[in-house]
């Protein structure tokens, strides 16, 4: 019987960076993602097509993203904040674009400077700009619900409003919709209910992946609960590394590393040799020796006898 | 609609302080205990009666239980190794009592130093001390299915020789058995086969309650594996103190209160006040301040507008 196959997006080079006050070399990071498709990661988010006055550690996205896309097999993906940085990305040649679009309408004008009309008007030139592209050059366009969970700023976010937010993203042309707690609100119980009230509104097709930290220690409860809802791309970042700059106390993705040992454990496919993917890491401590790496396996080590599902 | 209750049961002042080198003075034990009894944590593993050569910090075991059964409305719990300290802690008053029967026979002798044979008649013989009390004198007796999930030394643990060792354990006059990751190698596909199977061969009433580990990250995962097949007992330690001294590496109890959190935020009564507990931690630091104490939650706060669930 064939393992139902978990995808593991690789956000560190996104979003990791672009928390930290470092700023990491390029060759580092050209060094970094390819040992981690090395290792069998299949899509990473490489960066992010902002101003580099406001993030100067991602300035170099575009080469990062003609790096990368050199690379067999690697699903590239890029974040932009608007359609000026959705062209950008084209160019440079993604395979993914995403653009955050907070439901807490706070957070939203806070991370984009645009009200949620606007970002929706964004979205909609976005993807007709993609719309008149060869197919063979249109990338997959998605669009993240941040701060689904709730919001540092405004606290509580309606459901509701999730699902809704979700529609007129769909409607405005996205290819499909992430579900992102982007401040580390979410519990497994929320998870559920919003994976799938939104998979009722907008179709199972149209929301694959979630984007969880582990802000209060719940990243994988949160994960477990979004896959037994059906989810098949779960984001995460190599040594937990990452946060939103304007969310504040929202740091930490999950670890990758954990991820996987948890989808390997549970007897889901990753296609990540995971051994090889711990090793990494020292590339990671290398480049950012004043960075917090966390994660548990990485420390416990791998069970004794521990034989993970691998291959693609 | 009446909320489902899951039972948080304390286990620090046992699994935690017999895993560290410092020695609590048993003034701060008793204040720990009752903070975190005032807070609404409903049961606590006090200690373990085991020879004070062996565990000095645990030697004031006997008067940590005398103090606590005088606490109203707590259910006080403690680790006996063989017959001799149960009938100790029979004497002491303890509600509850629980031996640990490694499945993995080298981690039995290691830490018990009997074989699975004589730990079977040890829990013949408590059972029938026990038997011969008078009702309201008689604890309950359960032993833990330790190393069930793999063992630092032995490697994989056969799931059909957890099954009939909870079969033997309750043949031989155990009320009930517990699922215990000593190591933490448990991952939440193989929490959820262990409990649906435990359940199978001894009854859905012989196992309530699982003891994890947040070793590689994966404790709140399989807690919530653990609760969603049905187990109403979740083992935890405030700062996630503890481990076990016989499994290398293998330290690191689930953190209550991320614990808490979880449980709370997904809409179950635990009957704790979180923000209360939360400031029981600087107890805890000023006793052990050497100590690293573990928790997401503690250092991240708890969400803006977040309304728990509370009560008993």
């Amino acid at each position: 019987m064939s393992k139902k196959h978990i995808l593991v997006s690789e956000v560190g080079p996104r979003d990791g960076l672009q928390s930290i006050k470092t700023i990491m070399p390029t060759e580092a990071k050209k060094r970094w993602i390819k040992a981690m498709a090395d290792c069998g990661i299949k899509e990473i988010e490489v960066g992010s097509f902002v101003p580099a006055s406001l993030f100067p550690q991602l300035a170099d996205t575009a080469e990062i993203v003609r790096y990368a896309i050199a690379i067999e097999g690697l699903q590239v993906a890029a974040l932009v904040p608007n359609f000026k940085g959705a062209v950008a990305a084209i160019e440079a040649g993604v395979h993914k674009l995403s653009i955050p679009f907070s439901v807490s309408e706070t957070h939203c004008l806070k991370n984009l400077r645009r009200n949620h009309q606007e970002v929706i008007q964004e979205v909609a030139k976005i993807s007709q700009y993609i719309a008149q592209l060869p197919v063979a050059q249109r990338p997959h366009f998605e669009t993240s619900l941040s701060t689904a969970f709730g919001c540092t700023l405004e606290g509580v976010v309606a459901e509701s409003k999730v699902l809704s937010s979700a529609e007129k993203l769909i409607e405005a042309g996205a290819d499909e919709v992430g579900l992102s707690d982007t401040t580390g609100y979410a519990n497994p119980a929320q998870v559920t209910r919003l994976v799938n009230g939104i998979k009722s509104c907008v179709g199972n097709d149209k929301l694959t992946g979630v984007h969880l930290h582990n802000t209060r220690g719940l990243g994988l409860a949160n994960a477990l609960a979004a896959i037994e809802a059906g989810i098949e791309t779960i984001d995460s970042s190599m040594g937990g590394l990452g946060g939103c700059p304007f969310a504040p106390g929202a740091s930490g993705n999950i670890v990758t590393e954990d991820l996987v040992f948890m989808l390997q454990a549970m007897g889901f496919e990753t296609g990540i040799d995971l051994p090889k993917l711990l090793l990494v890491r020292d590339i990671l401590k290398q480049a950012l020796p004043a960075e917090p790496l966390y994660g548990f396996t990485p420390d416990a080590g791998l069970p004794k006898g521990f034989v993970g599902s691998q291959g693609s």
